[in-house]
């Protein structure tokens, strides 16, 4: 199934979007698509539905996060052999794990605003892992059965925020409108092996990162597994794992993204995003 | 005012302690004590009350955390002078910012169990800051006006996971039960001056952190404006400030908590937790 949640910000009612591409609405069978939507149960008595006796839609509604009240944000660095290269880092031994605001979410096509005086904006497309289950030191063999599906993510993320204000990178990942979740959470069952997904953003048109979750240094089962060893994972909790390279900050020399830039991007089966750059405003 | 939840873990109900001392319940009042309720208004509003007209609750119930669904739980790193000495990490020049899990928040009293495999856990006597305004860009001057109140926090930290483990310092500090808050939370016309609270930790009924907010490197108003550049403050979100002097890590040979340990702290008018360390269990 393809989940979402739509209409405008604050007020986004639940829907699916059926096998024609057709959205239609869920308000009348769930209150939301939330944590307590997310378990093998509750996705089962949706998939039950005959899409076709869903109300239609109409028209193009604003897309929203399709996972409301997420609780934890967890974020993966450094993933694919390529970007940590590119980043002029070293190949990790184990999961780099950071975290991202969970202010920062937002529609998948929402504006992303330059945080204020902002020279280092830059994109990152990611898959999405969204937990369905509540995970605690879950192993790598079960780690996928706690997962309710997967989404596209762009990371975005202030490199000078990040790296050259002291401690750790959180700092330059939290920042308001920094992550577009979406268009749909696509359940698991649609998703047979989250290692074989091409994914890719582009610039204004331009295409700056091509790449395929089969290179990740860690795969999915791997860091739900690991980030489960450190702390609970509980439903609606997003980990966003890792970007493939050519982001702004491993071009020579650097490129960032300024007011009016546009962001495309999209993984296999997983649905795109379309990004307007919005100067700072309060 | 003091506010409380009290009750069985995920059953609290919402309370208040009176000038006596007494427990009073606000069930009848207020849904809860979370985002909702921590405003201005909301709070003038629990504030005409008079208490001795409420409910008083029989007993003594366990406490929870005072802050219901804490959308963001952001700590302060080496805030205190001594504190990184000790470490043997420099004075940062701005703001160490990193999160811990909102999964770790339990009330004050709950035991604290050793993640499995931990060798390294520790304890930190912080000074909790409870956001009650959704806060955006806003000058150290008026930050402090953005603030629901106070509350004691034990910022209880697993070192090797932390430091060790590669990456940001998250891995070390959102573990399962090490966000210990309250028990009470004070609302800030009680704390005049939040950069004159002693606070204390005792291990083993040992004295191990003696401390002042006064030795605060960068205080509550910076901090909490420094933090709202970087991410929208939400109502519920929690900032712990940073420890003085006297965690394990800095002892000369290090300590770390063990089966059977006890932990009391307390800052001054924002009351005392009390806590035993119980193994891994799953």
């Amino acid at each position: 199934m393809k989940l979402v949640r739509y209409g405008n910000p604050g007020k986004e009612k639940p829907g699916l979007v059926d096998a024609e591409g057709k959205l239609r609405d869920l308000s009348a069978v769930v209150k939301d698509i939330g944590p307590a939507q997310l378990g093998d149960a509750a996705l089962a008595k949706i998939a039950k539905l005959n899409p076709a006796k869903l109300p239609l839609v109409k028209g193009k509604p604003r897309m929203g996060s399709p996972v409301a009240n997420v609780g934890k944000f967890i974020a993966i660095g450094l993933n694919y052999a390529d970007h940590a290269a590119e980043s002029g880092l070293p190949i990790p031994a184990e999961p780099v794990v950071f975290m991202k605001a969970t202010s920062c979410i937002q529609g998948p096509n929402d504006p992303v605003m330059l945080p204020k005086g902002s020279k280092k904006t830059d994109w990152e497309v990611e898959l999405g892992v969204v937990i369905g289950t509540q995970a605690r030191y879950v192993s790598q063999k079960d780690a996928l059965n706690f997962v309710a599906g997967y989404c596209t993510i762009n990371d975005v993320s202030e490199r000078e925020f990040q790296i050259e204000r002291g401690g750790t990178w959180d700092k330059g990942k939290g920042c308001d409108t920094f992550g577009p979740l979406g268009p749909w959470l696509v359940t698991r069952d649609e998703v047979p092996n989250p290692q074989k997904l091409s994914m890719w953003l582009d610039v204004n048109g331009k295409r700056v990162q091509t790449g395929n979750t089969k290179t990740m240094i860690f795969s999915v089962a791997k860091i739900v597994s690991y980030v489960s060893q450190f702390m609970t994972l509980m439903p609606g909790d997003v980990i966003t794992t890792g970007t493939p390279p050519g982001v702004g900050l491993g071009m020579k020399p650097p490129v960032f993204l300024k007011k009016g830039d546009t962001m495309a991007l999209g993984i296999e089966g997983l649905g795109e995003q379309h990004q307007v750059v919005v100067p700072f405003k309060l």
